[in-house]
Formats: C-alpha cells, sequence, structure tokens
C-alpha cells in the first residue's frame, strides 16, 4: 500500500467507532449502488434472491461508485466537524448509483420525490426507476439533486467546478475526475484553471483525480505512467498533490480522512491568509489523487475473469443472475456481503446511528443550494440599454462597430454587478471590440506578470474578464457559473463556436429536461453566446475563419431553450443583449459583427423591431400600401448591408418596382408556430412575405438553413435565398460577398431575374451589375484595398 | 541568458563562419517575412521605401515567424549534416511567413509556382501575393509546399504529427508548438501521444513548445508559471525537456545547435537501441522549449510602446507606414537591419554561399514528400468485401450486428496493409462491436501494462488499433496519417462526434482548396468517420447520448469533399464501406448502428442498391407497374426498420393500398444534381418519389435535414418526414421511437392521414394503432424489457 507522498504516514485520525460507522454507511451506499443496478423487489433482501427480482434488463456503471462514495463519506465527516460548505462536481457522472445513495440517505430525494420515501416500498421505487423505462436515467442527470454536471459526456467536470467556484468564497467545490475523462482534452487544460482563481474573492476548487485504473475496455494513461511523472503533471499543473491509494478499506479510510483533513485544511489556511493580507498570490492549491480499484468492494471474480479492479467491473459485473443460478447467488453473496440488516431498520431507514453522519439541511451536498442555482440567482441590476444609444439621424447613414457599442454597455453592467457577472472570451475580447469593458474590470490573471503587460494588458487578480486560449475552458466556467445562479456573456469568433458544440447540445439538454419536467430546479440564467469575427470579414485569415454554422446546431435543439438573434445593428444589438441578459434557461445566441457597420435604427424604432423580431422596414421599401413586386428580406448585419445596396441600386434603375424591405433579428420566427413558440404564424408570414411575389432573402450563414425554418410556408416556393456557400479565401469582404452571391450586386440581378415586369426591361441593368461585379473584382486584386469600398456607401433613401 | 537545464552550457559547436552565415541565412527569412507583411514593391529595398512600395492593408502576424525561422534554419543544418528526413508543423500556422520564407528560399516555391521565381520580380510577386486578394492567406495553407497543417485553428499540431510519424520509421516530424495553442484543451492532452508512439516502428516527434509569451492581446499560461512548474509539466507529459533560452542571436545560436543536436542525437539512440534489441519500452522523448522575444528582432518600440517581446508584436508591428513618415522610416531600418543588399545576389536571388545551407532535392522540409502524402500513398490492398456478406434468404428474416460484420473486413483489411491502414476509436471499439479486429491487430499502448490487462485487454506496443479517450486526438492523428498518405477509419459514437466538429470543417475546408485548386497536391485516402451507437439505442446512456445532427454539419462543407451513407443493413455496409476506404480526398461519413439489425439484401442486391445510393424496394413494395397511393421512404437502419414494419401493418390492413418502398443509402442523391455531383435529377427523383402522391420518409437524424435538401423538389409539399426531435430518456427502443414518431405505428397513422383512400375507412386501424402506442409504452414502463419487443419482429413479406 502506497503511502501519501507529500507527508508521513497518516495517524489514525478515525477513532474505532467513528471508523466502522462511515465504513458503515459507505457500505449502506455500495449496496444502494448494486440495489439500483439490479433489484427491481426484495429491496432490503429480506427474503432469499430470487430471479424475479433481478431487473430484466441490467443497466448502470458499478465501477466508479465505490470509489465516489468513498470520497462523499469523508466529505460528510468534514462537512459536519467543521460546517463547511461544499458542493460535489462528479465527473464520472454515469456513477450515478454514489451520488443517488448519499442523496437517497440524506433524506433529501425523498423530499424532492416523496414516493421514493425512506421506506422499504421507497427504496423499491428508488431501484426500480434508476435505469428504467420511465425512471431516471445512470448519470448524474438534471433530476439527480445536488447535480450541476451530468457527465453524460466527458471532460467538463473540473472547468464546472471552478465555473461554481468563482465568486462564492465560502464554497468549496469537490470535483472527481475520472481517470478516463482525464484523457480528454478539454480537461486536459482545464487544470489550469488555477491561474484564474482568487483566493481573496473566490472559493476553492479540490480535484479528487480518481485513478480507477480502467475506462470502458483499457487502461487509462494516467493510471499507467510511473509515480514520479503523474506527481510531476499535477505539480506542474500548479497543484500539490497527496496519494491515497490502496483497497484495505480500514487502512484507506485512515488515509482518507486525514489526508481530505490536511487538504481541507491547507485550503483554508491558503483563503485566510489570502483575505486577511489581501494577497492573491497564486497558491499551490491541494488536490488528491484516490488510487482504489474498480469496482472496490464488488465481485472478485466472475466465471473465472477478475472483476474487481479490472475493466469488467466498469458497467454491469455480473451480466446473468436471471438465467443463471450461479449468477444469482454471487450477486445475493456480493450484496449481503454489506449487511443491509445492520444498516437499515426495520421500516427500511438508514439506521439512526448512520443518519447522524450526514450534514444537515442546506449543508447536505444533495441539498446545497449553490447546486440549484435558481435558489440563490440575484437578478442582474441593468442600467438602461437606451443609454447606450447610437444617434441615428436617418436610416444607413453613419458607421459604427456593434460590439463596440455593446462593450460600453456591458462596462456598466458588470460596474453593477461586480460580485455575480463575467464576460469570458478566449483572448479575444479587445480583438472583438469589447475593449470598454476593461473599464469595469481587468482580465483575470494569478499567473506571473512582467511589468510591459500594464502596457494595455489590463490583467489584475481581482479581474472579471475571464481570457483564456480554451473555448473549452470558458464555457465549462460559464456554465459552471450559470448553473450556480449567476451572469454572464461569452464573446468567441464564429467559426471557433464549432470547438463548443458538444458542450453546447449537452447544456441546452440539461436545460430543456430541468425546465420541462423540474418544478424543483429553479431557472438560471441563461449562456448568451455572441458570435463575432464573422465570417463575411476574414479578409485577414481566410477560409479557417468562414464557417457561421453554429446556427444549424442551434437549430436542432429544443425550441423550448434555445434562441437566435441576428440584430442588423448597434442599437438592436443593444436592445437585444438587454433582453438575453435578463432572460433564464435559455442558449441565447446572438450574431454581430465587430467591424464598423450602417446604423439603421433609432433606438425606440430598434426596441420595437426588436420585440417583434421581424419586420417591414418602410423607409427602405417602395411599396407603400400595395402589394409588392418583389420582397426582398434580411437576416444578419452584413446581409442587411448588401440587401439594402440592392434596393438602392434597384430604386434607382426602375422608379415603378415596388420593392418591400423585411428585416429578421429573430430567426426563429421563421419558423412555424407550432414548431417554436417564436414562430409565425402562417397569416402572419405571408402578410410578410407575400403569399406568390419572389422574396429574395440575404442571409448571413449558409442558405439552407433558411429553408429548413421555412420548406412548409405558403410562398417558400418564391423563396431565393442568399448565404454562404463555401467559397473564400482572403478575399476583400465585396469580392467574398460576390463569390458567395450575398452582394448588392448579385441581389439586384437575382431580383431583375425573378419579377416578371422587369423582363427584357433589366437587361440593360443587369450587364452593368455584371459589369460592376468584374470592375470591383480586378480594382481588389489589383490594389489590395479592402474594405473602404464598401463602408465608403451609404443608403440615400 | 538561461541555460538548457538538462545539461550543462552548450558548447560552441558552431564555428564562425557557419555561425555567421546560419545567422545570415535567418535574417534573410526574417527579412522575406516583413517583406511579405509589408512590401507590394521595391522587395529588395535598391530605393528609399515609399508610402507606394507599401500595401494598401497590412495583414500577416509577424510575432512567431523569426523563431520559427529560427528553428528552421538549425533544423536545415542537421539535415545536411546527418541526412534526416524532416517534415516540419507549424503550430502557429498564423506566422506562415516563416514556412514561406524558407521555401522559397529552397527553391521549392519557384519550381511549384514559377512566376514567384527567384530574382527580384519573383519575390515581388511572392511578397504581393501574401495576404492580398487573389494572393494566398496568412496561414500555412494548403498553398503552402511542406505543409500538413494550416494552423488556422488552434490544438492540432502535435496530434497531426504523431499522425504523421506513425508507420513512418525513418521520419522525424518536428512540431513547434505554440504557448497559445498549448492552452487548448486538444493540444493539452495530445501530448500524451507519446504513450502510442513505438519507437521501433514509427517515426519521432520532436516537440519545440515555443515560449513567443503572448498571445493576441495577453501573456501565455506556460510562459508565466514557473520555471520549474513548467518543467515538472513537461517531465509529467513524459518528455525530457530541454530549454533554449535568450534573444541574443549569437548566443542562442550556439545554444540551439548544440541543444538540437543533443535531441536529434537521443532521438538516434533510443531508435537505434529500440530497433536492435526489438525493445520498444517508452523512452523519454526529448522536446525543446525555446523562449525568445515575440517579434525577436523586429522594431523594439513604437511610438512609445514596447513591441519586440510583447503582445504588440503578435501581427502587424508598424501599424501606419504609408501615412506616417516616421513609422515608414521605422519600417525601412527594420528591414534594411537585415541587411538584404547582402544577402541577396545582384538578380535578387540568395546568395550562393548560403543556398548551399538549404538541404537539397526532397529533403529540403518544403519539398519533403511525406508532406504531399499523395505522392506516397500506396493503393489499399483490399479483400473481396463479398466474402463477409451476410446470408440473405429473404429480406427480413434475421438479425446480425452491422457493425460486427464490418468489423470481420476491417480485420482482414488491416492483416493485408499492416504497414498503412490504422483504425482510431475512443476505447469503443469493442463496445461498437468491432472487436473481429484486434484478431489481425491489438490495441497500441506504450505504457505500463498489468498482468490482468491480457484478460481481453489485447494491449500491444505493436498494435495498429489505436484508443485513447481523445475524439481530438485520434482525428489529429487520423487527419496527419492520411495527409501523409496512408489509410484508416475512425469508430466514434454519434453523439460526440460533435467533439470534433470543428476539426472535421478544417480538414473539410484543407482537402477543398488542394483537391479545387493545388494541381500539385497529390490525392490523399479519405478520412472515414463510422458513426456508430445510435440517437435510437440509448437506452443506456439516454438523452445525453442523442444527437445525430453531425450529419448537419457535414451537410453545410463543399459538395467536393464530403459524402454520407445510411446503410439499411450489414451487406449494404460492407459495399459502402469497401468503396470509402478505396476513395481518395473526402471525408466519408457512415451511419451505420451496432446493436442487431434485420438484414433485407443479399450482397448482389447490396452492391446494386449501394451504387445507385438510393432505389425502390420492390419486395417491400406493392405498386408493381402502377402510381402508388403513397411513398413510404427510409434512410438509416433503424428508421427503415420501422418503415418496413409500417409497411407490414398497413399491407395486412388495407389490401388494396398501393405502397412504393424507397431506401436511401447516400444522402446526397436527395440534394439537385446542380447542388451535389451526386445529387439526383428532378425527373429521377420525380420518378421514385412522384410528383403528386404523399411521401412518408423515416430518416435517422433530424427531419428539417432531408427538408434542407430536397426543398425544390416538385413533389416536396408531400414530403412529410420522421426523425429525431429532441425527445428523450432512458427509454427503450420503441419508446423512443414512438415519442419521436419514427415508429411503425406513427408513421402507418400517418399513412392513413394523407392517403385520400383511406379516409374514414382506415379509422378503425388508426384506433388499433393508437393502442398499440399506448400498450408498448405501458408494457416497457412495466417490466423494463426493451430491445426484445423490437427484435422479435420480421419482415413477412
Amino acid at each position: 500500500m502506497a503511502e501519501a507522498s507529500s507527508r508521513p504516514t497518516p495517524p489514525q485520525v478515525l477513532d474505532a467507532d467513528t471508523l466502522r460507522n462511515m465504513d458503515r454507511y459507505w457500505r449502506a451506499c455500495n449496496y444502494l449502488s448494486a440495489g439500483m443496478i439490479y433489484l427491481r423487489d426484495n429491496p432490503l433482501l429480506r427474503e432469499p434472491l430470487k430471479p424475479e427480482h433481478i431487473k430484466n434488463r441490467l443497466l448502470g456503471h458499478w465501477g466508479s461508485d465505490p470509489g465516489q462514495s468513498f470520497l462523499l463519506v469523508h466529505l460528510n465527516r468534514l462537512i459536519r466537524k467543521l460546517d463547511l460548505n461544499v458542493i460535489y462536481v462528479a465527473g464520472p457522472g454515469h456513477g450515478a448509483p454514489a451520488t443517488l445513495a448519499h442523496c437517497y440517505l440524506e433524506g433529501h430525494y425523498s423530499e424532492i420525490y416523496p414516493d421514493r420515501s425512506e421506506d422499504e416500498a421507497g427504496m423499491q421505487r428508488f431501484f426500480r426507476q434508476f435505469s428504467f423505462p420511465g425512471g431516471i436515467g445512470s448519470h448524474c442527470t438534471p433530476e439527480t439533486p445536488g447535480s450541476i454536471h451530468e457527465g453524460g459526456e466527458l471532460g467538463y467536470s473540473l472547468s464546472h467546478g471552478y465555473g461554481a467556484a468563482f465568486d462564492n468564497p465560502d464554497l468549496i467545490v469537490t470535483v472527481m475526475i475520472g481517470d478516463g475523462e482525464a484523457e480528454t482534452g478539454p480537461l486536459a487544460t482545464s487544470w489550469h484553471s488555477n491561474k484564474f482563481l482568487n483566493p481573496v474573492r473566490d472559493g476553492a476548487v479540490l480535484p479528487v483525480l480518481h485513478l480507477n485504473g480502467y475506462k470502458i475496455a483499457n487502461p487509462t494513461i494516467l493510471a499507467r505512467i510511473p509515480r514520479e511523472e503523474l506527481e510531476a503533471l499535477l505539480t506542474g499543473y500548479g497543484h500539490k498533490p497527496y496519494f491515497v491509494e490502496g483497497d484495505d478499506p480500514a487502512v484507506m479510510h485512515q488515509q482518507m480522512a486525514a489526508t481530505l483533513e490536511q487538504c481541507i485544511g491547507e485550503i483554508r489556511a491558503i483563503q485566510q491568509h489570502a483575505r486577511a493580507n489581501n494577497d492573491a498570490t497564486r497558491p499551490r492549491w491541494p488536490m488528491i489523487v484516490l488510487r482504489s480499484p474498480k469496482g472496490w468492494t464488488g465481485p472478485k471474480e466472475v466465471d473465472g475473469h477478475k472483476v474487481e479492479g479490472s475493466w469488467r467491473a466498469h458497467q454491469v459485473p455480473v451480466l446473468d443472475p436471471v438465467t443463471n443460478g450461479k449468477s444469482l447467488k454471487l450477486v445475493e453473496n456480493w450484496m449481503r456481503s454489506y449487511e443491509p440488516e445492520s444498516l437499515f431498520d426495520e421500516a427500511g431507514r438508514l439506521v439512526e446511528e448512520l443518519r447522524e453522519l450526514a450534514p444537515k439541511g442546506a449543508r447536505r451536498i444533495s441539498a446545497n443550494p449553490h447546486a440549484n442555482g435558481g435558489l440563490l440567482c440575484k437578478t442582474l441590476d441593468m442600467p438602461a440599454f437606451g443609454d447606450y444609444a447610437v444617434a441615428v439621424k436617418k436610416p444607413g447613414g453613419t458607421y459604427t462597430s456593434p460590439t463596440e457599442v455593446l462593450g460600453k454597455f456591458l462596462c456598466d453592467v458588470m460596474r453593477r454587478n461586480m460580485t455575480n457577472f463575467r464576460v469570458f472570451g478566449p483572448d479575444e475580447t479587445a480583438s472583438n471590440k469589447l475593449t470598454a469593458i476593461y473599464e469595469a474590470s481587468e482580465k483575470t490573471w494569478l499567473a506571473q506578470t512582467e511589468p510591459s503587460d500594464a502596457d494595455g494588458g489590463d490583467l489584475a487578480v481581482d479581474g472579471r474578464v475571464m481570457e483564456m486560449l480554451s473555448e473549452h475552458t470558458l464555457e465549462g466556467w460559464f456554465e459552471g457559473y450559470v448553473l450556480t445562479g449567476r451572469h454572464g456573456l461569452f464573446a468567441t469568433y464564429e467559426a471557433f463556436v464549432h470547438v463548443i458544440d458538444s458542450m453546447f447540445n449537452q447544456h441546452a439538454k440539461w436545460l430543456e429536461k430541468a425546465k420541462r419536467d423540474l418544478g424543483w430546479r429553479q431557472p438560471v440564467p441563461s449562456i448568451n453566446l455572441l458570435i463575432t469575427s464573422l465570417v463575411w470579414r476574414q479578409d485577414h485569415n481566410g477560409f479557417t475563419h468562414q464557417d457561421p454554422g453554429f446556427l444549424d446546431v442551434v437549430t436542432n435543439k429544443s425550441p423550448d431553450v434555445v434562441r437566435i438573434y441576428l440584430p442588423p445593428d448597434a442599437n438592436c444589438l443593444l436592445s437585444v443583449a438587454d433582453h438575453c441578459l435578463r432572460s433564464r434557461d435559455y442558449v441565447n445566441v446572438i450574431v454581430a459583427d465587430k467591424q464598423p457597420h450602417l446604423q439603421y435604427l433609432d433606438m425606440d424604432a430598434a426596441v420595437i423591431h426588436c420585440t417583434k423580431g421581424i419586420g417591414i422596414w418602410d423607409w427602405a421599401s417602395t411599396d407603400q400600401g400595395v402589394e409588392p413586386d418583389v420582397v426582398i428580406a434580411s437576416a444578419g448585419d452584413i446581409a442587411t448591408m448588401e440587401a439594402l445596396a440592392a434596393v438602392q441600386i434597384l430604386k434607382e434603375r426602375f422608379a415603378d418596382l415596388k420593392i418591400r424591405f423585411v428585416n429578421v433579428v429573430d430567426l426563429f420566427r421563421l419558423m412555424p408556430e407550432h414548431a417554436h413558440p417564436h414562430g409565425l404564424s402562417n397569416r402572419d408570414f405571408d402578410s410578410l412575405f407575400t403569399a406568390t411575389k419572389p422574396v429574395i432573402f440575404n442571409f448571413h450563414s449558409y442558405a439552407s438553413l433558411v429553408h429548413k425554418l421555412t420548406y412548409n410556408r405558403t410562398n417558400h416556393d418564391n423563396l431565393h435565398v442568399h448565404g454562404y456557400h463555401e467559397k473564400g479565401n482572403i478575399n476583400t469582404p465585396l469580392e467574398l460577398a460576390i463569390i458567395n452571391q450575398v452582394d448588392r450586386f448579385s441581389l439586384a440581378i437575382d431580383v431583375i431575374d425573378r419579377v416578371p415586369k422587369l423582363r427584357g426591361v433589366g437587361d440593360h441593368a443587369k450587364e452593368w451589375l455584371r459589369g460592376q461585379v468584374i470592375e470591383h473584382l480586378a480594382y481588389a486584386h489589383a490594389e489590395g484595398i479592402d474594405r473602404e469600398e464598401i463602408r465608403n456607401w451609404t443608403w440615400k433613401g
């Protein structure tokens, strides 16, 4: 048995009684974990186990349960002893039985789900529901009290943990990291989160790396490198690792008790020093490596194969107890080895002396309000967004960077909410022109600094702008932050928001489940994603940075939880951002460019337009009071500018052409009302887009997305969408627009082609337009001038 | 100036002449790098610099160029001295000028692009094209000879490097990793790739961590942790780090020369030992930490702000030389500091004594054929896939796991191609039922093993099945492997293929550019993604594992490079897999479940069906020779089974109902022929789907994707698609199908509702169908039985 490396053999910190009872509590957890996987009846094994007591289909993950429960039992001891405020993040969320068992033993499960009561009948229902149709999943799903991390997808436990700890100085977030999860990229870099945690202001994160040894079918890397290599790695990540290793429960209990107490002691000492001296020097935070056998205390061997301490313990250790008497006996002996008759009373409730080992009330890990963050959520103190309005005397007369305007608003949101609002971004807050935020707060940085950093660097230990070159870590922090009831905004490059596609999917699924089915989960602030540095302005970075397809991923998720906004100008962006920051339980995606753009709507008009989400712009239309010849529509800032320029070209050439101009801010307005709560009725849709006239729709992203949303609209056959079609290089903006045919000239040509009354009479104009295309391309290639060509344009009306 | 930590002060390995010339070569690179960013004319500064010589828009990244060039100069010395076979992966791909400069100086750029010749006029064109409309991008794009890694998105340099090194025993892949990139998750875990590199069989990877100090606007984490922490981290990753640190070129040249020689020497010693003794014990591979100032040798200060050694050197260090005389002078002085007149001859070519420093022919890093992998690509030796066929006497009579059958085929593909074929998967090859592959080759594993691993573990130092719990690393390896001309297949869980969405996007973009515009790049083997463990069989894992949306991401990419196949059974899967493995320059996505499925087509029929990609299944249709009343269509194995079950129900109840059954294997057949090379003409589409009859389409993924592909088809208004709509839990398969309405009963109800002749007469059947739904749900919830309910069904015909 190895010992903790950084200190001598642990003292016997637990007296015999405590040790015995903690071990019993642990055995109760393990009993319940096995019961969840196996039993549909006879939950307390009060009669001999028979096939009909066993579930017909055995599902669940046993492997990591005993190790997780072991840690939880020891956390409970210290919570009580030291009155700690602790939540637990189960990286191996697949091992939900451990978390569920604790929640049940603490009585909280029965408080929330009264039919799963603390008695034999309740325990039966508790077992049966697990991984059972109509019941609950086998991960730490939203249904699991005390969970903010499902763990269905691996990689985000540690970043979620840090997100929860930020601005919660009193909280200790214990994060168990599976050694399988530790192989993922997102987890591997999230260790560096400790350079962003301020011991004065933030809570603590205690990582517990669980060297369980195996994944589904393979050993894990970290369990199979020499001890000195692992220690070097964790030290290199900035931690002080303590090792708890072995398989003898009695020895391990003493080790873990001493080690955990040591770690909590160090955490408190770090915090006390930091807070007493206002010294946020990055400390070397403690962490634990728990090396215990996979499926610890389970069957040692099944059919001649090693199970405990092997990958075979990952899921269901004994597969055929219903049909194989020997296996049935094996399960029974295993479960009886925990001595359930000594753990649960006559009624089936945990015996009194063990119940006393659990913390009380909100100190229970399962009932800690931080893990139901809506309970603690304070409404943001919002400045009046109208105060940041850009003056717009006439539409399309001036240029402003929308994100620059937003930055000023966010600066004041930050100033008013200096304990529960943060902004996230991968090294690009400045590049994305949100620089004004730094006036309210610097960038968080607890790594080393150099004198020259001060020159525009804006680094501070108490900064509230979170920048690290890892979208995964940022999104993980942000999710942990909102799930514990705080607010924020994440600004990121459009092409690389795809890095977090899967994280978005998982968070949307979490929200959907929580919102739809779980009344006890209070609404949490929304994830607000500001997508910027857009596809159409990549003269700098070229083809790799051109991917507006995140919206397709978003539209696949439940309409209950996703929103997409494409504000066409700065005032609309302000209105949308205000709405999103106030909202709860959504993922709001806002698409807005950082480059200077034409401004169209004054603030009053912007508010009305954004509230409707879609509308006719009369000032850009020529169809007053009558059915138009054509509808020109747009969604997105660049798309809107080009569409308006096309209108202007057409107006100048065809005085009697009746154009209706429609702009879409809220993309889901395009969907049918039965498919999305923001969807327009067919009547309203038709009244905007007509039932028969050609519609030329200029779209920010891939054209097919608009078709996907509108395919069953009355006038869909006449809907012609222009969008990005994966053509690009380091083109000038206009050139890029032209090769994807979202430019003013291509749009105007399309209108001429589609409007019957322009047939023939439009030929001359078409020729001129084609000439314009050629001329602009030639000019760009000759001179290398880029955006002036577009910026010099204004709307003449 | 710090010294290399792991050895004494470097000896003066370079004599004065060599040092002087290497430094001159380096200065030539730096001169060219600056020239690319600034100059459109006067490339050799043969006249005083004037505003009109400067580009109108200044784009590009200077910051990492000098450090990259520095390394490349030193690599060249050793390539020549030791006749090394080296390729270079530029993690900071944004610093393309460094790579481009070397390629130009080696003469290879002019060989490929003759107008960018080695003379003054050629140099002017070489400068001007850079980040210039109509020219080349500012990353190591496919246009860059010697590049297999664009570096537009950060995170994949090291995994790409390892992919290139596998099975190339003679190759040394030098990977420069930016300290910004090092913060990303994918990079952070890819260090562990060294546990999968076999010194006997594989080449070497030499990581060079470039502590450039800054990202766009922030310091980097790894540059701001104490030296001992960084050393611990890299040691923990399994490396032996050498440090080259400083800013005095003369000292740094000696340091780098000695250190690089030391590292190459260690690599050779490791390989010689391993190969002489057939001892693949994991060595501690050397690596280098190069700490040099960002923008080294560039302007020290601009307008009172520090530039060299600051984030301000990241892109263009002097912003306004066109309009500001002082800035113009600054640029001129900076560029003249490299003494171009001493570096280039009268004609404008690098002087002879410097040209001699570059390697020759294919030893040039820019011309190494491994970086144009198609040149070296050997066609796979393929077994006859028909030999693995499942016997199908009648359609829908037997069950087989499609991936299990595929596994046997892949086993023999592997056996015949033991040096250029690998299979990748995140710990799930067995779970995905591809276990037969292990008969040909074990899982690669060079970390520690334990005796019990042998029990089904199948680990071996010379295994060819790559399993690590990081989809990022696997995809990175695979991309590096195919870009250097080898073949493979990556099997992964459907929901979590989203983890690599962004990697897929980037690889597709690379392929598209290479294929469309670059005749000199030879076609490389396709990326074959087998998507399995599908949405419809997640009774085990529940909602988090239900996401079939990767197909939406794929359909956004260029039709030139993406393919999607949904083989309905095992024989079709074999046919599709054979086709994909033989193909070049695609990303092929194959969707196939691992669970047992009904088999429909014998091998002859499967080949015909897959070749057509879409077709009528006569045996399942009742419309022989006449226009049907309804078309029932399907794509995907589970969707097909349910659709056929619906046909059977309808046939039994409505003897005179004329049903046509259409199955889609090749999803892009649905697109118009003008939009995708596989697209069907409208005539062919209409002849399958009719122009007027209701079409009930049961789809594997989100229904809207089918609408996105078919919205402009003649009969689209009558197309009713059933698919996943984000409803799920740990349901039984049939229950999950029912709540998403892709089940047999819901489909049959929809047919009754849509076919005019069934109106009224179908009411009784509808009532029965609704009863079936209720009964099945109740049964599942009561008994917890899951898939038997479906598996017991067979097609009666």
